[in-house]
């Protein structure tokens, strides 16, 4: 999908959300344990409970591998599923794949092409010939960590370099040589707050997948303040709040999936209202 | 495995060989693509031929998602094969994982409680939270990405801050606050030469595995006489001069076979030359 047709699907639902498909089998209602493929059994139920607020789906690929082939299995009828009833929703894989050039090269055959999915995360210690490799594919995008959510975040990517250049601003700055707004994304981390202006002043107009909006902590209108662009330019990720909504055997499994659209719901409204503004 | 009893499989064997399973159905031979696993019946065949003269087995991720399910299958059988048939290897995975606490977490768990491997490559991107999940396994090593092999090396890990530390020494000198050298080891690129100088200097006696002998230029002895400890110190890996030693159909399999046990015996030799001189 390339960027036009994304800002079309947000603005059209008035939404920027992606739902996080990060599933732990201890915590999904335990009836779908006995069904064949619970991982994707949940996630069909979360899939339609959330599509008419989401415009993007980011499963986690550690949540599917953990569970060796079977998890696999799961993962690639999950995405099946969506390119079938939801072809209009952007799919992220998130994996935080890198390497040499080589091995990126088959990284890149296997998320864009085997499962020919919209995205990928990748990490960008490894530089230029890491990345690369991702961005030769039509209307597919790299999704770069640049600053991320997570606490150790601070051990490196703020190291300031001679030049008082922080190590997640070179990585903002370097990788526009090699990629640009219409096939590079980055992650930045909701908890990272004003840190957003600092993004802005060297990616002023790429997409951000912001992860860490409620379990982790991060603030939606503090994020939309500070980064947003005239045509958004946020995609922002919940994963637990919305496939978690509930203690896992409250309801019924219809009281469960309206727990989850209603959460999924409640992002959307919000994030409406930060369209509004713009 | 432990770092002792590594050690002393190095000296027994007199090699310090990891052999890089990092296969392309693209370049086996085509005989071999009739097999039900054409990939574990090539890595068989290596494995077989290479087991006297190595230490060490790291199959790349990569090669084996980029074939989906029927590669992750390859995957697990040739694991299986080598903790069956060769239990005193180390066996590496491959896969430069890393990312917030709770999907590192996943990560380990697969790795090292599904697939019970001895250790995993991880990149240090996310810093401290997304490198310590792998750390709490008896036994099981990180080998975290210090200065990789690559072009792009440049890009980033050297980037040196307003002390004069490059993000290499920095990633050397802070992941010893969360692990230590009987469960971290460090990724350095053959390729990078007297910079072993440098490594040495921030980690004087953690295992180092090195990528970057042969097919991308690095030199053994080079390696050796900046980099060998006094228990070694050191894994020397090397794929695809191993794995592909001629025209992918010039022989018979057994001839094929010869090739990669000259290959490896090869190395091998100059390795048991290296130890001879500690």
């Amino acid at each position: 999908m390339n960027r036009e047709e994304l800002v079309k699907q947000i603005f059209s639902k008035k939404s920027f959300l992606c739902v996080g498909l990060d599933i732990d089998l201890k915590k999904i209602p335990t009836r779908l344990l006995k069904e064949d493929d619970p991982i994707f059994a949940f996630n069909k139920m979360v899939i339609d409970a959330t599509a008419p607020y989401c415009v993007a789906y980011k499963p986690n690929l550690a949540f599917y591998e953990c569970y060796g082939l079977k998890g696999m299995a799961a993962f690639e009828h999950t995405i099946e599923y969506i390119k079938e009833f939801y072809p209009t929703h952007f799919i992220i894989a998130d994996a935080k794949r890198g390497d040499i050039g080589n091995t990126s090269t088959m990284y890149a055959k296997t998320f864009f092409e085997e499962y020919d999915l919209d995205a990928l995360t990748v990490a960008p210690y490894m530089g230029e010939d890491s990345v690369k490799p991702f961005l030769g594919y039509k209307d597919k995008w790299v999704v770069l960590l640049a600053l991320t959510s997570n606490k150790g975040s601070h051990d490196f990517q703020l190291t300031e370099d001679r030049n008082g250049e922080r190590l997640f601003e070179k990585v903002l700055r370097k990788s526009q040589e090699w990629g640009n707004e219409e096939n590079m994304m980055y992650v930045v981390g909701a908890t990272q707050g004003k840190m957003f202006e600092d993004i802005r002043k060297v990616a002023p107009r790429h997409f951000l997948l912001v992860p860490g909006v409620g379990a982790q902590g991060g603030s939606l209108s503090e994020v939309c303040r500070y980064g947003m662009t005239e045509d958004c330019g946020l995609l922002v990720n919940s994963s637990r709040d919305i496939l978690y909504p509930c203690e896992k055997d409250a309801g019924s499994m219809e009281q469960y999936a309206s727990l989850v659209a209603e959460k999924a719901e409640e992002l959307q409204q919000e994030m409406a209202k930060e369209l509004e503004m713009l």
